[in-house]
């Protein structure tokens, strides 16, 4: 599983901002970031790419939009969505996953505060890492000012560190990460790591997907 | 590898319509689309979701939004895009992938045809499955109404049928797909569905993702 860490606070603490920096500075460290972001409002995303919409409506799974450099997929979930889904779906490489949003969730969790909107804080203290504050609070935890960006991503960096192993396997079977053994994992690894053709190999693979698709 | 159908023809010859009605029409008949759309308007994907835009912008690899039932991922592109790679780094379930424009791409076409916009096709008469027009032309091609809905979705179906095997093993190295021989995707697929884990089995997996990943 790769690092998750959620950026929560009440609505204008100012997560999008401190997100926007933790990227850049993130990314100035060599690491590659996701980001996922909830949204309260369904009109964000209904009045974007009208085109794709009409096919999503229609019925299609997954509507893309390729324009130059960029690309767009829309989906519609049925389900509740966990942003741990990201990693299991997309095989896009990333090092960490930011959320903003996600209050509720399980992730560790940096809560970005402003004392003019009062003291109490969102998150459960056994999940908190650090608190982003204009103000220093009366609490024994890691504080940050809203600009001390480097701070900040000082502890993303260690719980990307501490969180990540040498190599992580993950089988989803029918969209359903499988629950599988510490020692079948590393016989898998080691057996698909030996059967990657030599060709593509050189000892550097950082990244290998098998799908097996079985047809209707 | 998935079947993959491109719908192409000039501009306004009305292919985001027709799409839109062989999507629910293929929905109707079981088969599980997705859609590509090629835009050549940047702007239509800047103006969606501000924010989003914000971290891709701030140097996000992948910028998701997620609203009630809908998600949207952003992702800049440094290379050409091809519609394969939906298939080969989304893991969503579909079962064919239509395309709208990507003419000069090497995938099966359907070509939708206005008389007024001249007698000209713009497809290579070898990828032409067929040919959507509202007045017959003077060639030797599958030819349907605008409105054979029913028409043109036999002719996918039958292009989904012929191009799908029992099952397909996918191996991409660091994004790049692996050419691996079928004899030992034959081996690795019963060596892997052999080793799924038995509670998530019951000999019913369609669907089977394997990734190893290495930790920097």
């Amino acid at each position: 599983m790769r690092s998750i860490i959620s950026v929560v606070g009440k609505s204008s603490s100012g997560k999008t901002t401190l997100l926007e920096k933790l990227i850049a500075e993130l990314k100035k460290r060599g690491y590659k970031v996701a980001i996922v972001k909830h949204s309260h409002h369904k009109d964000d995303l209904d009045t974007a790419a009208k085109d794709t919409w009409r096919f999503t409506k229609a019925g299609s799974e997954l509507s893309v939009i390729n324009s130059l450099d960029h690309l767009a997929i829309y989906r519609r979930m049925d389900n509740y969505f966990d942003p741990q889904d990201i990693s299991n779906f997309v095989l896009w490489d990333f090092d960490i996953l930011l959320t903003e949003g996600f209050k509720s969730s399980n992730y560790p969790k940096i809560e970005v505060h402003r004392n003019e909107q009062g003291q109490e804080l969102l998150t459960d203290p056994k999940l908190l890492l650090a608190v982003v504050t204009d103000k220093p609070l009366d609490i024994s935890m890691p504080q940050f000012s809203h600009d001390d960006v480097a701070g900040i991503a000082d502890i993303i960096e260690k719980t990307i560190i501490s969180q990540n192993n040498v190599s992580d396997l993950e089988i989803v079977v029918d969209g359903v990460p499988a629950k599988v053994s510490p020692y079948l994992k590393d016989v898998l690894a080691r057996t698909l790591s030996a059967m990657i053709p030599d060709s593509q190999n050189n000892g550097e693979v950082k990244n290998l997907h098998i799908s097996l698709r079985r047809k209707h």
